[in-house]
């Protein structure tokens, strides 16, 4: 799991525990991000105490792009340079082990710390589109440009990838031999985000098709049903 | 989406933003969490950043059960009383626009504050017990009961439901009428978390047959592709 060194070796992100599962490949933290695109931001409030809030993610080579509305309170303390951590996590099975001590889960999980630098102009355009076609590829050619008013009332965000740690999983239960010589039964229940097939607004103008960039959810759900 | 207020009017739970999303339904936050069984964590580290981590959660009656390492740093931090926030989210469908501007999701997000206390004895069974059935419905009456040393490198936590925030979207695109008007297609498209068939451990001994427990996600990954 260990690959080659990019992570810089700060006491946050050194992993203390099951350090076998910690990878430093900065590869594999990439395709997570991309995986995923969901993510959860930490920071600590005005008044003091830490608050964890979903967000979407996507990755611009050496960032990942967030975005807000302008008047949400939490997006103003963190474009105003406040710490964060992001982390970003797959649950990729349900590790069934011979006892409750040893089950666990298959999963890929990455914390990011840093502050977040704020994108405007054309960077910041960019990276909308890049968080757009992140979720939906190639949705940002079917779709019109994005209007001055709807640029100001958006915050977009910028966390350097830094300093960060990834922990992966995807082990076998690891049971005692005392209990792989008994009657339990131990495997792997795989997971995945699975999406269904696209339907249409109750607004959508007759005539208007699906568009590419939503028909290969539609294929890719059924070919994997 | 509201319905009777158990949410304690405080300022970090009020939803000042996109207040129509905002629920104080209870049973909506429990039934969010019994699904999701997985959290991310929050909370300041002692060298006075935030961090956020995933975490299996649980519920029992009035509070959200975790657990982890007796020998986890931010396990210690946290047994020590220290302040948290508890995202629990799901992510139920892309909401696709007509512009990336309206493009959204749908989604239940839950962000809990609080802290925890440390559970022992007969309680600290039980919440382990409980963790063990959310993941896997039944599991518990399959397996043998933990150990003396097993119990003692677990450390249990709850963490009281008092303190919380809900939002609930499930809604269709938003276009404005000139959007509506135009070319571009617009819809939701569903996501769940979906189990694939079992995988038996490499080491399973012949003869041992999958459990009901685990047969129950068989068959419920074949009925739903």
């Amino acid at each position: 799991m260990t690959g080659s060194s990019q992570n810089p070796a700060r006491t946050r992100t050194t992993i203390t525990r099951l350090a076998d599962r910690g990878s430093t490949d900065r590869a594999l933290l990439d395709a997570l991000i991309d995986e995923v695109w969901m993510g959860h931001l930490g920071f600590i409030a005005a008044a003091g105490h830490p608050v964890v809030l979903p967000v979407l993610v996507g990755r611009d080579g050496e960032h990942v792009l967030m975005h807000g509305s302008t008047g949400a309170g939490w997006m103003r303390t963190i474009a105003g340079g406040a710490e964060v951590s992001l982390a970003v996590t797959a649950a990729d099975g349900i590790v069934v082990a011979r006892s409750a001590y040893e089950s666990s889960m298959r999963y890929r999980s990455a914390v990011l710390f840093g502050r977040c630098t704020v994108l405007e102009g054309a960077e910041k355009i960019a990276a909308l589109d890049r968080l757009t076609d992140t979720v939906i590829p190639g949705r940002t050619s079917e779709l019109r440009r994005p209007t001055d008013k709807e640029l100001a009332a958006t915050t977009v965000l910028a966390l350097p990838i830094q300093e960060w740690s990834l922990k992966i999983s995807q082990n076998w239960p690891d049971d005692p031999a005392e209990d792989v010589a008994g009657h339990a039964w131990a495997g792997v229940i795989p997971m995945r985000t699975s999406y269904g097939a696209p339907l249409q607004a109750p607004d959508l103008r007759a005539g208007i098709e699906m568009p590419t960039s939503v028909r290969a959810f539609d294929e890719s759900g059924r070919a994997s049903s």
